[in-house]
Order: structure tokens, then C-alpha cells, then sequence
């Protein structure tokens, strides 16, 4: 068996090789077709900075799969924010067929598309295998798809943060009214709900965030977690670090294609783009859980912060707050309702039954 | 920029058509060069029955994914348990070569390999997110390629079911006296704790579990979770469900390769297997996660099944047997010891990181 499969491997290959190096219509001499198959290029442009640990390694984890799995019949390559478009430019790029590709955040483009934050996260909402099974398997990435359709954009998940943080703040909350009046820098619709609270929501890219949190310009910050919170410095700034990310329970990714890009490639390419898009998905979670727990005991140990949870009135007056701000949206855009109307009936069955699968579990097993 | 591409890819597909058709060493005539690709054809043997929900539908999707990757250049063909060989003889098939790939669970092989249910799934362990991370970022499949080395067998993880339920019992469990004494199919490290504590563990087939339970050859049962539980009707043998799979936190599949096999693929279709099995593994657990709400609704508005926690007398007896029979199998056998060392560090750093991440955050939303 063993044998004979070599056998087909060595014509195998040797076809391959022989044939492929050809150019068209041209009669193939094998003596010398070593030569590469022609290359399809295409660019992906990012909304972080090139190589960001985390989020940038998302897109290089996805190119190095086209690239290699297409033999270089396909070649991607991976810009950073602002290298050929500024990092909230991505999803336009993509549209405009400037760059075939993007790797960005759904909620970037809410001003555009009210609804696609849901694709991201909300607040209160799903966590990352939640959200992966409501887009995999409960019909949200044919809304997705849908939403995205008159942009002639096709987007695929992108890998998930897992549970974010709450954020850095430079004093303690001890209540609700620690929490009032801060200016903290919470984009999308966590942002709205902080501001439903008494909050001041800032916008600020991540390479404003240091400097703002460290001069005082503001008093609060969420990021991502442990991981790319210690990266960027964030303790040297603020000495709070308050858990769990009620904003951004679960941050989903994006990658988004040009429809018209994907739609000429052969079959088996397009196949190659979606698996590979799919196994980077899965991959930057993995790299997120691993990564989180040895970065949270280093600033523990190294850098004396203080972790704690929220107060729980701080929680509970969020949660009315999300609650008020999601029916707003559902009345002011049709599309926000639409999606929404699919995630929550989702969401809904499925945290019941985590209640009493992988919930009880973390409880039983402590 | 669009208009390029598109002349570049035609180029390029035009070759791919025109050139890789022909057989080697001949030269190609470009007008009849639609025939195929010679075929690198494998065997991929499963321990479940052909299209089996869930965990049968892992390596049909993966094989899938690398048919239409390869562009046919390589055919996985799947095979249902006895088909090619018996579900229980998967792996000796890939280590011979007689199949060049499996799909299985690697606590089947613990006769051969007592360390090799370290790799599925240990009580009281890792979630499915835990699992993943800890393979693919913290060491685990540099140490479960290291254990099947010795047969010529690759390992790749092969899909989560999340936490398993804990089963179906045909009366009520009050007490740790009401567990001890039944006579339960329950496989792997979990059989043996349940021994611990008292019971009666039975290893049989899938199916054979529905006939057992009914006739009460056997008082009670595990199996997967409710979508695979409500398809084997194990609700019409027993009326009583319990939660949560204490024995099987996230139950980590496998697909195993003939060595032999995969170093003789080039480069690109070594790359296309291993990210199939990447993108099939994610897409197991997003399956499983959808489907298991609605039928866990199923099974309690239309079949009348009740629902219920272990008591916590239970859960504490189990967790003591777990730490002994685990500190036991650490002493028998050098390479228990080796990895579980590797498994439990990479555990009690992401267990306290998610106890203020995804186990907070399920407590706030509630």
C-alpha cells in the first residue's frame, strides 16, 4: 500500500512540475519547466499596525496558509495600517477593489452599516464560541454576507479576542458614581452605553491611547487584554485593571474580500482563501488564551497592578443601559433589527444551555 | 487595479488548464487539455458510523475541504467504522499504512499508550478553548506528535463536542450513595474515577448503549451531549439527564496520518491537510455548539425529560477519586507523567485567567 502510493506521489509530482511551469498555449518542454507557476498577487491591507502581536498576526497567519497551500499560485501580502490605506480606510479599499483584500473590525464601519457592530460584539453579548457557532451554524454570516453584498464585499471571520477586559482606569471604582464622568476611550456600542450611564466616551486609535492615558487627557482605557495591554505599556500609565470585558465579551474579526477578486479565481483557490480564513479564525483564539494568562501573572508579579472585577451596581446599571440603547437601534435602522432579531434568538438558546454545560462546569470544576 | 488582476488571472487559470492536464514527459496540446490531474487517492478510516452527526461529520467536512483545496489532486475518501477496518482498530490501520488517514478519539489507544487521554479529554480538565490553546500555543501537539512518533502516526486535533453531559440515569441521583453501585457505560479516565468512587464502569459500543439502557442491563450511560444523545432516542431508556460532563470537559477528537504518507505529499498538499484539519476541527465545536441548545429544547418540550445538576457531595467525591487515580497513572507510566506535567501547568494558568475572563463574564451576564 505504502509502496504504491509513493508511486502515484512520483508521477504525481512530476506532472506537477513538468506541466505547470508552462505558459499558455506554448508546448511544454519537461526538461526544463522547473520555472514557477504565474503568480495571482494580492494585497491585504489592515487596521493594525504591520506585525501587531494578536490582531496583525491574524492576517500573516492567513497569508502564510494561501501562500503555501497554492503552491505561490496565489501570493497575499500583508500591509500594515496607513502602509497603502489608514487602518478605518480598510473596508473601503476592499470595496474599490484597491486592495482584493482587508483584516479589520466590523464595527469600524458603523457609521456606514449601524448593524455591523453585531458582527463584532455587543455588550452583554455572545463570548467567541457563541459567536462562531451563531455565524458558522445559526445563519449569521449569511447576514453578514447580505449586509456587505451592495459594497461587493465578502467577509469571512477573523479570529476572536476571546473575552476582553474592562479596561485601565486610573482610580478605583468602587460604584457607579466612580464610574460617572469618567472620560474613557470605549469605542462602538460600548462606547453608547457608557455614555447612557453618565460616561464619557473618547475615540482614539491605539497609538493615541499611551500618551492619552498617561497624561491625563483621560482616565480610563479598554484595549484588548493582558496580552496586548502589556504590549502596549498600558501599566506604566494606569494601576486599575478591572475585569470582565462586559463591552466586548467576545471580538470577532473580519477578513473581507472583493467580491469580484474572489469571484475570478478558479474553484480550488477560492476554496484555499475560505479554509484558510477559517483556520486562522480558530487560530488567533488559540493564540489569545495562551498568551492572556502568562501576560496577566507578569503584570501581576512584575508590575504590581491591581486587578479587580467591577462593583456589581456598576454591572447591573450597564446592563439596563445596553438594554435601552439596543431598542433604540432596532427602531432607528431596519438592517440593525434584522441581524439583531437572528443574534439574539441565537444567543438566547445557547446561553441556556451554557448555563448548565460550560458555565456549571468552570463552577464545579474550581 | 481590477481590470488587471483580471488579466492576470485569466493568464494564470488559462495556464493552469491549458498546462497541468497533461501526462509527463508528453507535450500539451492546449485545446484538449481538460482532463484531469492524476489523483493522489487516500483512505481516511473513522471509529463512528458512516455520516454519524457531529463527530462523523468532521472528516467528511475535512475531506471536503481537501478535495476542493487540491483542485482533485488529492481524493480523502471516508470511511464509516467497519467499513475498512473496526472503529477500535483506526489507529493500528494508519500506523500499517493500510489507511493514510484516521479519525477516532486518542483515549480509544490508552491500552498502547496510557498518556494518549490526555489528549481528549481528563476530568475535571480543560474546556474545548483551553484544549485548542494548549495544543497549538502551549506544547501539547509537540508532545502528542512526540507519543505516536514511534508508530509513524501524525496527530492533528480533530474537533471538540464541548462539555459533554454528564448522562442518563434511570433514577434520580440524590446523593453520592445513589451514584455508588450503578452500573454505568462510561469510558477512559472517567470510567476509572466513577470506579473510585464507587461504581460500576461498563465499556461499550455506541451501538450498543440504547438496547443496554432499556433492558437495564446497564442503570445509566454517558455518551456525547444532547444533539448526539436525542439522535441514539436515549431519552426513551432513560428519563433522568445530568449535567454537567464533569468527565469530559471538551472532548478533543483526532485525525491521524500515516507519516510515510504525508512526507511524500509536496509541500503544498502537506500544507492543504494541515490547515483542513484546522478549519474542521473549529468547525466541529461551531456545530456542536449551535445544534446542542435546540435539541436540549427538544428533549425537554417534547420528550418530558428533567434536567438536573449533580449534587455537589458527587462533584467533591469525583474530584478527589480524579486527583487520585490521575497521581496513580503520573507513577505507572513515564509518559502519563511527562505530559500530563505540560497539560497541568498550561491548566492552572488558563483556569485562573478565565476564572476573571469567560467564567466572570458568564456570571455578569446573566
Amino acid at each position: 500500500m505504502k509502496r504504491s502510493l509513493h508511486v502515484l506521489f512520483a508521477a504525481a509530482a512530476f506532472i506537477t512540475l513538468a506541466s505547470c511551469g508552462g505558459k499558455s498555449g506554448e508546448s511544454t518542454d519537461s526538461a526544463v519547466a522547473a520555472e514557477p507557476v504565474e503568480t495571482i498577487k494580492w494585497k491585504l491591507a489592515t487596521s493594525w499596525p504591520k506585525n501587531f502581536p494578536g490582531l496583525g498576526k491574524g492576517p500573516e497567519t492567513f497569508a502564510e496558509y494561501v501562500n503555501e497551500m497554492s503552491g505561490g499560485r496565489l501570493e497575499v501580502r500583508v500591509y500594515g495600517a496607513g502602509e497603502l490605506v489608514p487602518g478605518f480606510e480598510v473596508f473601503d479599499a476592499v470595496a474599490s477593489g484597491s486592495v482584493q483584500m482587508g483584516h479589520a473590525g466590523a464595527y469600524y464601519w458603523k457609521g456606514k452599516m449601524p448593524a455591523a457592530p453585531i458582527f463584532t460584539t455587543i455588550p452583554f453579548g455572545m463570548n467567541a464560541t457563541e459567536m462562531n457557532a451563531w455565524l458558522h451554524y445559526g445563519g449569521g454570516m449569511e447576514l453578514w454576507r447580505e449586509l456587505y453584498e451592495p459594497y461587493g464585499v465578502i467577509p469571512f471571520a477573523g479570529g476572536s479576542s476571546g473575552t476582553q477586559m474592562a479596561g485601565w482606569f486610573k482610580k478605583e471604582i468602587n460604584s457607579l458614581e466612580d464610574f460617572q464622568g469618567l472620560k474613557m476611550r470605549i469605542p462602538g456600542l460600548g462606547g453608547e452605553v457608557f455614555k447612557e450611564v453618565g460616561g464619557l466616551p473618547i475615540t482614539l486609535t491605539g497609538g493615541e491611547l499611551f500618551t492619552a492615558l498617561q497624561t491625563g487627557a483621560i482616565d480610563a482605557t479598554e484595549w484588548v487584554g493582558p496580552y496586548n495591554d502589556l504590549a502596549f505599556g498600558l501599566h506604566k500609565a494606569a494601576k486599575y485593571y478591572y475585569h470582565s470585558g462586559w463591552h466586548e465579551p467576545g471580538t470577532m474579526l473580519e477578513f473581507t474580500v472583493n467580491k469580484e477578486a474572489f469571484e475570478a479565481l478558479p474553484k480550488d483557490l477560492q476554496m484555499i482563501v475560505e479554509v484558510a480564513t477559517r483556520a486562522a479564525n480558530q487560530d488567533m483564539l488559540d493564540e489569545y488564551t495562551a498568551r492572556n494568562p502568562n501576560a496577566m501573572k507578569q503584570l501581576l508579579s512584575e508590575h504590581g497592578i491591581e486587578m479587580r472585577p467591577l462593583p456589581k451596581d456598576v454591572i447591573e446599571a450597564l446592563k439596563v443601559a445596553t438594554a435601552k440603547v439596543i431598542k433604540q437601534k432596532r427602531s432607528d435602522d431596519e438592517a440593525f433589527d434584522k441581524v439583531y432579531a437572528s443574534y439574539d434568538a441565537f444567543y438566547q438558546s445557547v446561553k441556556a444551555y451554557h448555563k448548565i454545560s460550560e458555565q456549571e462546569y468552570y463552577e464545579n470544576r474550581e
